[in-house]
């Protein structure tokens, strides 16, 4: 894997598709789109490729990390609500051996109680939480710099 | 959304395709078609459009919900299974702020434990569980005089 | 029983003789008399009749169910909080082998942890909760459906 | 107490006033007067006298015991449903320091998991359980023998 | 409420009637009556009237709470065993908006498991616990003085 | 099995053979012989025979109650410490199918946690727990009534 | 169903597409299609046909239990990760009746915790962990000789 | 271990010795000798030998799996009720390092919560739960093809 | 200890240092100096002195309160969050036996979970929780009255 | 008991016996002969002599426990897997009420779960745990030094 | 608060001073001053001043944290193990109401149960876990954007 | 290592200053300065050197155990009640890889449900408990033996 190129897939899970008009005073009014453009334009910063992508199946999540196996660097994986029950993509991580880095827009540990445990976060090199839209420059850093 | 019209989404979860030959001691004997006819024909009475619905997919009852949201009134949702972990489709029912009604046919407090919690229900407005094809019509009445 | 007059009783619990003034944010500023007005309407619509009684006492309710077993076609029952704890009503239920409708103003499964589970559900044939006064013209018409 | 007289309290709780008619494949077809009849006769035969009573309320069988401590040897009680979460039941027996002999009719550690554990069981003497009316006749035995 | 007349209900709930006989060992040898006038005492040194009441029914002190809701400025609550399940108890503070303050005799974080939680406390100002009949004059000058 | 001899097994469990000299401020000073002649005393007056046998081997009292199938008409068992575990013990008597009567000659609701449930005790007919040689006997007299 | 044909649906579940280089030391380093062609080759010893699926997608799963429900007479089934949480794959192995044969890879007794419990099993006819892809010639055979 | 001879341990637990007589809706009506000869009679078709035996006492299952640890190729292993609390025979099995093949006769996965969950699978290499008799054979090919 | 000296330590724990800016919506606005004065003047009325004390540190709290053991009568506590885990001071306040009354100035059973228990308060003579500042004075008095 | 010889019993619970072949990277390779012989030279610089046990069966080790009542000073135990589920062995260790040392070779605090916990260890007088065979040369001197 | 120097507070808690000795398999060979200059160097290029803290104290660890309150713009804090049970140290962050980071070098959620939760981590704006010392350069950057 | 001089740290937490005055029926009546001479005395027969210190602080232990990893064989520590909580401790010793021996006086085993788990005894090498003063000379002992 040491010649693979820095390409990184970027997957976001149930909902956030909706991301600006969903619950704005939990996950803040900008969209999916405002955040594919500012990691599109770090990533340039950065010297990197990002794939972007959103989902609201757990099944095509799986495909697209297991896809992915091959062509990129790591993977950015924001699991949505998938992430508390989602013992199917935590598998499709470890059967791939991927470096996934786990983002939360907001702060998990300071939620609901289900939301507190991450049963995909096992799975991951590192988890941010809590950073919002950030959260997600910060992931692509920490993956180009660790994931090697 | 005071001018939205009159229009309510009937969403169906996994394996109510089987109702009538599906464990008919709990389910009854009759089927989808026989519930769909009873509520168009409920909602004519009422003077309301439904759009009827079944998937066994989380994320394609997840596509329905948002999809609807520009559209309809309220939903009608029976999650099936998906009820007991599907916190994806909870925040499906958050992120599009739609009035949900919860339905079961069955009781499902005097069932199997992991029955009686459904994960779905607090993003809901009321639930209605038990009453078997009735609770779907009961439904129909409640979200047009609540969901306003 | 198929013979039974078509009269049903209806059973409020603890605080709800507070109606309207109680916590008006949670459960409306309506009052019980115009619970009870509203519902006397809705039977003779439905062209049967109520009583209707509203008890702070575990143990009244009990007799009230029992007492009713003769003579009423099916109970609606909201038993306030002691739906969390009150075994006792729920064997009553169980004993008397009425048909009983459970109704809860607000949407237990998105209240304290203590009110999403009722120990009275078990025993009853449905259980319509989150739809306010609502609920209880609901479980009217489910009862004279259902109840036969 | 040594010189208190051979009077028995026997006190039934909640829902035992419908015995016989009560899911009989639980509690069998005899009535509570059937009951009494037996334990009476079989009081007359060990030469002792007993006071019967029934009661759906929490607090009066908190005052029957109460009010007998200075009069009866012990107190035969079926807790009925209070048995699972009474403890001001449990606190009367200990305030009063009367021996108890709780009984249940049928075999509770057989039956649905809340009735396994009885929170009065802790500030009873002896616990008598499965064994239908007999177990009644077995407790006054056992009351008179131990009581003392 | 500003103009409420300085009246103070002390409610006492089940067993508490037996104090002084009921084991001495934790909760001493004085009476309720010795209580009521200590407390009678302290009321008339601190400018204020109360109003003194035992029962061994959760439905009687529903009802006390309720009926004081115009008349009293604070109530003071000793719900004995039923603090451990009131949830009813609690539903009837919330719903009349009274300040209560809920005392124990005996330090209940020093006793059995199910004595260390109160399903009361949530609804009260404040809790006093194991300061034996001071802790009684102690909620009469809090009541006093936070109640307002 | 309607015309098999009134015979009845008693099984004792493992260090009942200590009874007397075992704390005795839980089991009393009598020895376990003294069990055995008040037992076979009362089976005298009741017009049966018992057999009597104590071990400290969770086989033995399987292998006892197995070989006794065909030979008795109940087994009263006081399976010590074993209730707490020998999962093995219920399915021999579920196995066999013949009425067992569970005693023990403390209170076990009174004692430690562990002791407070006996995993024997669902497959049994009835339990008498508390009152010491005395549940002995009143073991026997509702074996003779009950086991038919 | 006496005359179904001796067809054999077998399905697996996310990420066995990823067979022989997903995680090797616990999973083994042959493939899918090994596994499908040494299921062939053992079940024309047998006499029977197989039809052979996999999915990474909860509902195809559950479509293809569902349409198979005529056609064959048995399911062998590997969920994967979907084991320990999909209750709705174990709804529809109840709503098509079908008898269904679990099967694992691994030993999940011997895994993390999550895995030593599977939701489907409960409605499975039998459960084969461990046994690698023996396993499934196992439930080949069983699936033949009881499913009848 | 590599010149070990094709013998197998089949090793039955407490219990089993009444099969064909012991809950027969459960276990079947065919006996532990007809089991032993189904054996047999595979085991001669697949060309190896079998041990075969039965005890109600943990410690001889301890014995037997002890004293074949030089002699034997595998153990089948059915431990009834020992399955859900005997570490020590989970320990044995790690101490001889035997590959030990679990069987149950009805599926533990479906019935009572304390059956669901085996001590000793942890220490087994397959576990095989609901195929009945036919379970042992399948334990019996998976021994020889798998244990080596 | 009958002639100590009217002197009581009051001891505050970590954060309330910040009394008055820390989250004044939940503790006030008045600051730990103005609390500190209010049981000084308070403290002179009921004719004692006190010690007053405010550290962050588990081991200084320890520390004060052996040191306190043979100067003052009593200590009064607020444990800040420490109460949610220092197990340490508990035993610090068993090892002195010194009687300690412990205040919280919020209602601690109206707030997180982590916050409703106090593993120091099974250590405490009496508990105040809910009464703000007041809780302090009443903490004084009933230190004064109750420890002698 | 002053005059009790200075005997001590050292019992080996199931599968110590292969003590040096079992799991050698946990227990060791040195055999319980190894360990006998050990304790023996040390028994006999303390001046004391020891009888030395092993036994696979609960039973036994409770007759062992039993029959050393009058005869030993003390006990020491290792109970192996027993120590977590047998509290037959405990009750044993409180009926005779010899003083038990309970020995175990590995740190049961840093292994599994259920490692973590000895339900025989409350009735013990002391645990020595992950001092290998010095822990029974510990115990040993502790016995002579403690048990009196 | 608006003209806060561009000043970061960094506190490290119990053992990171022993940081590149400490289990390097799980933390690296580089130490504390390491990542002091790894992050001083990051501060610079970033435009920003860094206080670098160490302490083995929970109670210096808050005193740290409130005295920053009016000199810094954020804090980053790995609170080590403390994170796990120091509700003090979130509640000295709630009390100075300062943006925390909270970072740890592994990922926490794939370690010991315990090291799953962090009570710190509510009250924290954002949490960085598994990134090693990456994870603190990434939590100045998100400071300086976030904290405002 | 293998020349580290032999000296053993001994270090003794909260509350072990107050030995022989602290609940002397539980930790008996010899104090800590007891404990020090007991143990210098057995170490000069046993040729090695011990540090000796106590403290209340969680702190100041880490910070010893730290400090000591160059200098000492081993550690003795009794962690008091930090046992049960203090994680940072464990790590303590986790991080300098010192072989440590943890005693409590009192059996843990047999006191309150708080004090059965220690969660500093995963890292230690052996764990005594219950033995009093003479538990310290057997650790010392088996720090002697087994740390080398």
């Amino acid at each position: 894997m040491s010649q693979a190129p820095a390409r990184i897939l970027v997957v976001n899970g149930p909902n956030l598709n909706l991301l600006g008009t969903r619950e704005p005073e939990v996950y803040g009014t900008r969209s999916l789109a405002d955040l594919e453009s500012d990691l599109r334009r770090r990533a340039a910063e950065l010297g990197c490729e990002i794939e972007f992508a959103q989902s609201n199946s757990e099944s095509e999540i799986i495909d697209l990390i297991q896809a992915a196996r091959e062509r990129v660097l790591a993977v950015i994986l924001n699991p949505g609500a998938l992430a508390h029950y989602s013992y199917a993509i935590a598998d499709a991580i470890r059967s791939t051996a991927l470096p996934v880095f786990e983002v939360h827009l907001s702060n998990i540990f300071a939620r609901e109680e289900f939301r507190q445990r991450s049963v995909v976060a096992p799975a991951a090199v590192a988890v941010i939480t809590g950073a919002g839209f950030i959260g997600y420059e910060l992931a692509l850093e920490a993956a180009l710099r660790l994931a090697r």
